[in-house]
């Protein structure tokens, strides 16, 4: 039985998700929830996700939920296909770290709920709310950078050769930044393993632009 | 030679990590990185962490960052010592899942710069402030408390009747959430949890009170 991803085109998360099964060749049915409809907030869908976030990953009995821990457990369920992480701890923690200043430190800034809440209850206008949205990708980025720039564990990829979780992480982060057309020149290392990334099947089909439920 | 652990008494995040390596009884040395004097923006420190974001975890000649990636690492590293994770890779799943929702959906939201910014460059008055605080702490606690309450796995701890990665990473947030009164009364699983923890020598020597640089 394939497992069922329950996603949405624009999700950075679900896009996260697409990739890493794309990479790992595992088959999934994609299910389509509206984020800006409230689909999220559907009690059938509140039983599978409590906090009314996508992705979910159904896998046979499982749902499992938050995306950091998904990519952990496709790597640990699955670990006959391209692993997402290297070997070594020290350099297993490098490519972790990476993909934490998306996940923690860029992303939970700039998602759909954080913006309502920003242009919503505290009543910051729409200029405010870019220059926010911005601010913590610019912040990630420079730090991302930096990280892979003076590094010679840098490879084609954001780790080696081989694509995995940081570059999972770092290109719907990418994709992500141009919604308000963050200045990318800085970042040349970002930017030239984001254009290796597309260039690779599972990442390119992973496109939101590509999903069944893109508008 | 022990690690060092760059942190700050109050930070949840170095919290997390004097719980973690006292829990798998590693020795560390503590460096205080004081965040309201701006020693993160330190040149040295900067070079450790380019983030200027603390805890760092220097072990051997590997300077670790991103207090996800850390945990992940102690217990690759040091796999003799108690581990942070369960075996099976649906329960490893569920741990790091309610430890996501901790460290990338409540704690991103109400640390130091965040709140920095939107108090200085937004504008947003102390009420607000605290109101938006609060917000994320409960959506996260909201999650956790239901993926807690409904899971027999759940034990005198999150997971079993071990402390472990998730308990590491909702003890601090639960101190968090007193900074501004949240009132823990819809949360009785979260509030058990946190009182067995709090029992515990190595939550309670990683306590900040508790701590050389605590003011």
């Amino acid at each position: 039985m394939s497992m069922i991803l329950y996603g949405y085109f624009r999700s950075s998360a679900a896009y996260r998700m697409r990739i890493a099964l794309n990479l790992k060749r595992l088959d999934y049915e994609q299910r389509s929830i509206h984020l800006r409809n409230g689909e999220q907030r559907a009690d059938d869908f509140l039983t599978l996700q409590p906090q009314g976030l996508v992705p979910v990953l159904q896998d046979g009995d499982a749902a499992l939920i938050q995306s950091p821990a998904m990519l952990e457990y496709l790597d640990e369920a699955y670990p006959d296909s391209a692993p997402l992480l290297p070997s070594a701890p020290v350099d297993r923690a490098r490519v972790r770290a990476i993909s934490d200043i998306v996940c923690c430190d860029i992303h939970p800034l700039g998602n759909l709920r954080v913006l309502q809440f920003l242009q919503g209850p505290l009543g910051i206008d729409q200029a405010a709310m870019i220059d926010w949205f911005n601010h913590w990708i610019r912040l990630g980025f420079d730090a991302i950078e930096t990280l892979l720039a003076d590094d010679p564990r840098t490879g084609r990829f954001c780790h080696g050769d081989h694509p995995g979780m940081a570059d999972v992480c770092l290109v719907p982060q990418v994709f992500n930044s141009r919604r308000h057309d963050l200045d990318l020149t800085p970042y040349p290392t970002i930017s030239r393993i984001w254009q290796a990334c597309e260039a690779e099947a599972a990442f390119a089909e992973a496109h939101p632009s590509r999903q069944p439920d893109a508008e």
